[in-house]
C-alpha cells in the first residue's frame, strides 16, 4: 500500500510545495460534492461489476465501502484535510483504508475527469429543480397576492412618471410571466445538465470495455456525452445555469426596486411588516427594506459569476485544463444565491408587506393617467389618432396651468375644445373605468386579469 | 396638420436643448430596423382594418403608404436625420406626407413601447435562424474536414501537456457537439423571441377592441405575450440571445487558440493557406493567423454586450424605460459580431488551413502518451489499477532517467518491471492501437468516431 | 514601385478571401485616429532625418507629404475604402503617391504595432484632458446649483427612506465629490497614457540608431516605455481608462436615479424643463425624464465595454497578437459615451430642472426624521446613547400608533417619557435646527455647507 | 439593560422572520473585519474622550473593554453567532456584557454607515501595502531569474510566430514593467482608501461636537471624507482596487499561459520541478503545470468581482443602501486571489521550472526570426526600406521553396538578389548578432538589457 500523499505522486521525487499544495488544492470547497460523488463512483463500480471488468463481488465491497464513506460523512466522521488535494482522491484514499486492495479498483476505466464532470452534474441538476420548485411558490405566492387585488388600483408608469393606472393584480401578474419563462429556460438547460460525461476518460475514452449507457442510467442521466473531448471540457452548463439565474435576479431586482419605491414615505404604497424589516443603530424611526435591498445588491454577484465563468472558458484548448477547477466556487456560490433571494422574496411578498388601499386609491384620482383615453375617446368618435393626441396635449397644457385635473373640466369646457365631447367623458375618464375599459387581450381591465390569473394557476399546476 | 417637430410636442412649449436632442435620438442606429417597422405597421394597420376600429380602405391606404417608404428606403431616397428622433416617428411623418391625415390613425391603439419591441423581435428572430444555419454550415465544414482525416493521429492534450494520442477527427468532433448545443440553445430560445408584444399599448393594454392574435399571425408570432406590461419591458429575449451568443463565441475561442498553437513553428501541426492568413509590416517571413486571433479577440466583446444588456435591466421598475432604448446597439454588435465570426472560422477550417500529416505523425510517436495503456494492460491482466498505474509512473521515471521512451523498453526490461509483461505489450503501446484501443462510446477509437460522424451528418441533416 | 494590395503581401501567392479581408480590416473604425497617426509618423520622420538615419531633405519630404495627406482629408479628398486594410497602410501608400520613393523611407526602425500604439495613446490622452475639463464644467454647474440652495432643506434618505434632513446643497456637493476623484483618477491615469512606445519596433526595438527621447519629446510624451515588448503588448492604459470612466457612469448614474425619482409625482421634488424631457407617442399628459434614464441606461455600457477590454487582454502570450485590434472600438465608444454623458447631466442640472421648494418645504415637516436629535438631545443630557435611542424608539411607536409626529406632543407627553425633556426639545427637532445642528466637519450643517462650497471652489479652480 | 436581540428592535413588535434573518445577517463574512472594528472603535471612543463628549474616565473604560474583546477573539473565546446580525452589534453588545452601560455610550456621534466604511477601509489599506510589497517581491523574483539570462537567447513571437529572437531577460523585464505599473496604480489608489469617513454619521453629520481630524490622525488616516453623504455612500475605493487587481491577474495569466506554452512538450523551453507541478489520476506520465494554469483560472474571477461590484453601485440613490453590504464578500475574495496568485507565481518562477538552454538554442537558430534584419541590412545601405522588406520577402519566398533558411544561402545567391549584399550579411544574420543589434533604447540588445535590469532594481529599492 503506497504511503505517498497523492495517487499520482510516483513519478515525482520531491514534493510540492506547502504553499502549491494549498492554492492547488480544491478539497476546501468540493467537499460539497462528496454525497454525489459518491453516488457516481456507486454507479461506476456497478458498471465494472456488470461488464465483468472487475468481478461482481468486488464491485459490491466497493459499492457497499463507498456507503460506508457516506454515512461516516454523515455522522461527521469523515472530514478529509488539505492534504486529501481533491474529494476524489480523500474518497479514494478512505476506501482503500477500509475495503484494502480493491479500492485501488475503483478508478479503472475512469478519470478524475469524467469523475469531477459527473459529480458537478449531478449537483447541479438537483439544485436546478430545487430553484424550479422555489419558482412554482413564488408565481403561487404572487398568484395569491394577486387574487384579492385583481379591483384594487395602482398608478401605472413609464419612465417612473405616471402613465394609466392598473389593476394591482396586473402588476404582480407580470412578474408571474417573467418566473414562466425563468421556469421554462431552466426546464430546457436541464436537459444539456443532464448528461453524463462519465467514461470519457481523462480525455479519449478508454480502453476497457466499459457499459457508459448503464452507468448513466443507474444515475437517472437523460444520456451520454457523444464525444470524450466534450465530455470532459464541457462548462456550458454552468454558463447557462449562470445566465438563467442572472435573468432570475433581473427580474427579482425589478420587483425589488419597486418594493422599495412603495415603501417610501413619498409612494407609501405598502407598509412593511416587522417579519422582514430592520431598523437602524441610530435612527430610531426607521423601517428599513433590507430584504429587496440586499436582492438587488446580491444581483450584480450573480452576474459577476456569469462573467467569470465565461472568461475562464475563453480560448481554452482542448482538453480538460487545471482552470476548470474554477468552475465550482462560481456556480455554488450562484446556485445559493439565487436559490436565497427567491426564498426571501417570496417571504416578503407573502407575509412581509401590506398594501395600502387608502394611499393607492388616492394617487389614482389625482393625476393625467387617464387623457390617452380622452385621445382614444376622440379617436373612438373618428378623430384620427394623432389629432385626438395633439388636442388632449393642449387640454393637459390647459389644466396644468389652471391647476386642474381633467375630472375638474365641465361639459362647456370640454365642447369649447371639441364639439365630440359629451357628458359619457366623465365615465370614460373614471379611474375604474379607465383600467376596465383596457380589455385588450394581456391588458388591465379586469376581465382580461381574472382569465390571466386562471391561466397562470393551470399552467403552473 | 402639425408643423411641430415630434408627434409628443403639443404640451411642450419650448424645445429640447440640441444637444440633447442629438443625446437622445436613436434614429442613427434603429434606422436598421426600418424594414421590420414597416412590416409590423402593416400588420397593424391590418388589424386595425379587420376590426373595424378604422375603415378597411384607410387601412389599405395606411398598408400601400408603407410599402411605398420601403420601397423609397430601398431605393435610398428615404433618409430620416436626427431631427426624426426615431425610425417610428419617421416613417409615420412620412407616411402623413404620402398619404395625408388617414395617415395619423396608424398609431391607433398603438405605442411606441410595443411597436418597437415588435420590431426587436421581428429583427432578432431573423438572425437567430440565420446564426442557426451558419452553425449548421459550420458543422458540416468540421464534418467534411474531419472525414478524410478519421484514421491521422494527433496528440491529445490535458493541461496542454500530451496526454493520449487521438484520431484528429475526434477532436474536431468535439466543435460539432459544441455547436449542436448552440443549435439546440437558439432553437429553443426562438420560441421565446418568436411572441408578439403588439398591442399591449404603452403598457396596460388599449381602450380600442384590437385583435392581437390577428396581428401576431399575420406577422407569424407563436404567440402573444399574456401581460401588456411584461410585454413592454421584457428584454430576456435579447439576454437570452447574447448569452447563447457568447457561449458560441467560447467555442469558436477554444478552437482559435487551437488553430494559433497548431500554426506555431513549435507545434507546427497546420500550415495556413494565403488566403486567410496577413504579413507583417516589417518582418518579411511572417504569416499570422488573424483570422482565430480576431475570434479570440471578438470575444470578450460579446461577454461585454451580455453584461452591458444585464446591467441595462438590473433593477429597473416597471414598465417601459428609456434606458430600454440602449438595448439595440449591444444587440445588433453581438448579431454581426458572432455572424462575423462564424463565417470566418468556416472559411478558414474549409480552406484557410490544412493539416500536416508529416509533423503529426512524428508527434505522436515521441511521447509517453500510451503510458496509461501499460497501466491498462496491467489492470486487464488483474493488477488493481491504482497498483498498475503507480508501477507505470517509475517505468516512465526510470526511461526519462535514461533518454528512452516506452517502446524502446526491451522485453527483459518490462518483465524486470512485472512479470505479466508479455510480447503484446509493444502492439498495445504503438499510437494506432492506442487510439483504436479506446473503443468506448464516445471515445477516439476508430470505430467511435465512424459512427459518430454518421450520427452527426443525421443529426444536421 | 509594387502593385501589390499590401506592403506585407510580397511572401504570399494568393490573395486574401475577400470575406476575410473585411473581417481582418480596421480601416472602417482606425481612421478615426488618422491625424494622430500623421502627427505621429511627422514626428518619426523628422527623427530619422535628425539621427541621419536618412538624409534631411527626405525628412522633410515626408513631413511635407504627411502634411498635405493631412490636408486632403480635412478636405474629404482622402477617403481610404477597405482595401487599405488600416489607415496605417492607407496613408503610407498614398504618401508614396504623392511624394514616390522616399515615402518609402518613412516606415523604417519602425512598425505598425508601435505605431498604432502611438496613435492611440495620442487620441487617448486628448480625450482624457477634455474629460477633466468636462468634469470640472460639470462640478462648477453643481457649484452654482448648490449656492442658492444652502438653506433648501431635502429630506435625506437611507434605505430610500426618509433619515434625517439634509440642505439641498449638502446633496449636490457629495456629487462634487465624487467627480474630483474621478478628476483625480484621471490626472493619474494620464502620466501611464502620455508614454512612448514608438520605437519598439515590431517588438524587440530596432537596429537603426533611432532616438525614442527625441520622437517622443516633439509628441510631448512624458517618457517613454523602457522595455519594448511591454511597449507594444501594454493595453493597460485603456483598461485604466474604461474604469475610471465606468465610476464616472456610476456617479452619474446614481444622480441619473435621484432625478428620476425627483421628477415622480410621488416625490415632486423637481419640475422638468421642456429642453431636457420628452414626451409620450400616446400619453399626451407625459413628460419623460429621458436625459437620467439614457444616462442611467449607458452605465452598463461603459462596464461592458470594460469588461471586454480585459477579456480581450487575459492570458495572450507576448508581445502584440492581432487580438489588440479589438481595443478600438471598445474604447472609442467608451470615450464618446462617457463624454455625452457628462454634456447631457451638465445640460439637465444646468436647465433641465428646477427644485420645487413648495414640496421639499412639506417633505422636511411631516416626517420622523428628526428622532435621531431627541436621542442626541437626552445623550447630551449624560444618557447612554443606546438607552436614549431605545427611548425615543418606544416614543415612535406610541406617535404612529395615535398618528402623531413628534412635534406633535406636548410637553407634558415629553417629560412622562423622560424628565430631561425641557420646551427646548421644539427647537431641537425643527427641520432647520436639525440640519444646522449637524456642524461636525464635512456634516450637512449650513456653516459646514458654506465652506465646503468655497473649498470644492477652491479646490477646481 | 436591553434583552432584545437588535439595538434597533425597540420600534418593532415582532421579530423577524428566521429566514431573513439569516439572509440579512453579515456576521458570516464580517466578523473578518473585527480587529479593524476594535481599532476603529477605540479611536473613536478617545475622540469622544478628548472632545468632552464622554468623561475622559468612561472613554478609557471603553477602549480597555475593547482591548479585553481583541484578546478574547484572538484566544478564540468570541464567537458571535448569526443572532448577532454583524460583528458591529456583536462587539457592542459584548462591550455592554464586559463594562456595563458605559458601554452603551460607545455609538455616540457615529452610525453603523461610517463605522462600517471605516473598518472596510482599514482593512483594504492594510491588504494594499502588502499586495505593493508582493509586487516587489514578485518584481525581484523576476530580475533574480533575468539576470543570468542576460544571453540567453529565445525566440520572440508576434501573434505565436516567431518573429525576431529575444534576450530571455528582455522577456522577462517586461513583466518587471507590468508589475511597476501595478504597484505605482495601487500606490495612487491608496490615497483614496486612506481616506477617513468616520463621523460622517448615518448620512449627514453629527450634531455632537466630535473632532474628525482626530479620530482620523489616531488612526492614520492621510485625511478625512469632506462630505458625510459621499463618507458612508462612496464604494468607489474598492472598485478602483478591483480593476487594479484585475490588471495584476491580466499580467499574471499572460505569464502564466507562457509558462504553459513552455513546459508543453513542443515548445518544450522550461522544465517543471516536482515542486510546482502535480500529476494525473491515471496517466502516470503527466507532469501538469497546474499552477499557471490556476493562475489563469482565476483571472476571471476577479474581474467578476469587479463586474459584480460595479453592478452593486449602479443607480443607487444616495446616501446608504443595504445593498452596500455586498461589497465585502468580493473584496474578500479579491484581495486574497490576488494576493495568492502573486504569491504563487513569484514560488513558480523562483524555484518552479528552469530554461532549457539546449532548447532555446536550437529555436533561435532554426528560422526566419532575421529576415528583418536582413531588409535592415539593406536599408542600412540606402534601398528604401519598404523597397528593401520587399525584396526579403522574396528571399524568403525562395528559400521556403527550398527548404532552406536564411543563413544557408550563398554569397552567391545573396549577390544574385541584390548586389549590396556582401559577406558581412552573415554576421548581420546570427541570433546573437541579431539581437545585440536591437540597441535602440527599451530594446532586446544586451547593453541595453543590462542596463534596464539597473534601472529596475535601482526603481524597486
Amino acid at each position: 500500500m503506497t504511503t505517498s500523499p497523492q495517487p499520482w505522486s510516483q513519478r515525482f521525487e520531491s514534493a510540492l510545495h506547502p504553499a502549491i499544495a494549498r492554492f492547488n488544492a480544491s478539497i476546501g470547497f468540493d467537499i460539497r460534492l462528496i454525497e454525489y460523488d459518491l453516488t457516481g463512483s456507486q454507479a461506476h463500480a456497478r458498471m465494472l461489476g456488470k461488464t465483468g471488468i472487475i468481478p461482481a463481488a468486488e464491485a459490491e465491497q466497493l459499492v457497499a465501502g463507498l456507503e460506508q464513506i457516506r454515512q461516516e460523512y454523515r455522522r461527521g466522521e469523515f472530514q478529509p484535510g488539505i492534504d486529501a488535494e481533491d474529494v476524489h482522491f480523500a474518497v479514494e484514499r478512505r476506501l482503500t483504508e477500509l475495503i484494502g486492495d480493491v479500492g485501488k479498483k475503483l478508478h479503472t476505466g475512469r478519470s478524475r475527469n469524467d469523475q469531477v464532470g459527473t459529480d458537478t452534474r449531478l449537483y447541479l441538476r438537483e439544485q436546478v429543480r430545487l430553484i424550479q420548485d422555489q419558482l412554482r411558490q413564488w408565481q403561487r405566492t404572487l398568484l395569491d397576492l394577486a387574487e384579492p387585488h385583481i379591483e384594487t388600483l395602482i398608478p401605472g408608469y413609464t419612465h417612473l412618471q405616471r402613465a394609466q393606472p392598473l389593476s394591482l393584480a396586473h402588476h404582480l401578474l407580470a412578474y408571474v410571466e417573467m418566473a414562466q419563462r425563468d421556469w421554462q429556460r431552466l426546464d430546457q438547460l436541464y436537459e444539456r445538465v443532464n448528461v453524463s460525461p462519465l467514461g470519457s476518460g481523462a480525455l479519449a475514452g478508454t480502453t476497457f470495455p466499459i457499459d457508459r449507457h448503464y452507468s448513466a442510467e443507474l444515475l437517472n442521466f437523460g444520456g451520454v456525452y457523444r464525444n470524450s473531448l466534450d465530455g470532459v471540457s464541457d462548462r456550458d452548463f454552468a454558463i447557462e445555469f449562470l445566465c438563467a439565474a442572472s435573468l432570475i435576479m433581473v427580474h427579482l431586482s425589478r420587483l425589488a426596486e419597486e418594493v422599495i419605491l412603495w415603501a417610501s414615505e413619498e409612494f407609501a404604497f405598502v407598509k412593511l411588516t416587522d417579519s422582514c424589516a430592520t431598523g437602524s443603530s441610530i435612527m430610531p424611526q426607521k423601517k428599513n427594506p433590507d430584504v429587496p435591498e440586499l436582492v438587488r445588491g446580491k444581483t450584480g454577484r450573480v452576474f459577476g459569476h456569469l462573467q467569470g465563468m465565461l472568461v475562464l472558458m475563453k480560448g481554452l484548448p482542448l482538453a480538460y485544463n487545471k482552470d476548470l477547477q474554477e468552475d465550482k466556487e462560481a456556480l455554488f456560490d450562484g446556485v445559493d444565491t439565487v436559490s436565497a433571494c427567491l426564498e426571501a422574496m417570496t417571504i416578503l411578498m407573502a407575509e412581509g408587506l401590506t398594501f395600502r388601499g387608502d394611499r393607492l386609491a388616492v394617487a389614482v384620482e389625482s393625476d393625467f393617467a387617464n387623457a390617452t383615453d380622452v385621445a382614444d375617446y376622440l379617436a373612438g368618435k373618428g378623430i384620427p389618432f394623432r389629432e385626438a393626441y395633439n388636442l388632449v396635449g393642449q387640454v393637459v397644457k390647459t389644466c396644468l396651468a389652471q391647476g386642474k385635473i381633467l375630472k375638474e373640466l365641465s361639459l362647456e369646457e370640454w365642447q369649447a375644445l371639441h364639439p365630440k365631447f359629451d357628458a359619457d367623458i366623465y365615465a370614460a375618464i373614471a379611474p375604474r373605468q379607465v383600467v376596465a375599459a383596457r380589455n385588450s387581450f394581456g391588458g388591465t381591465g379586469f376581465e382580461q386579469v381574472r382569465q390571466a390569473i386562471a391561466v397562470a394557476r393551470q399552467a403552473i399546476s
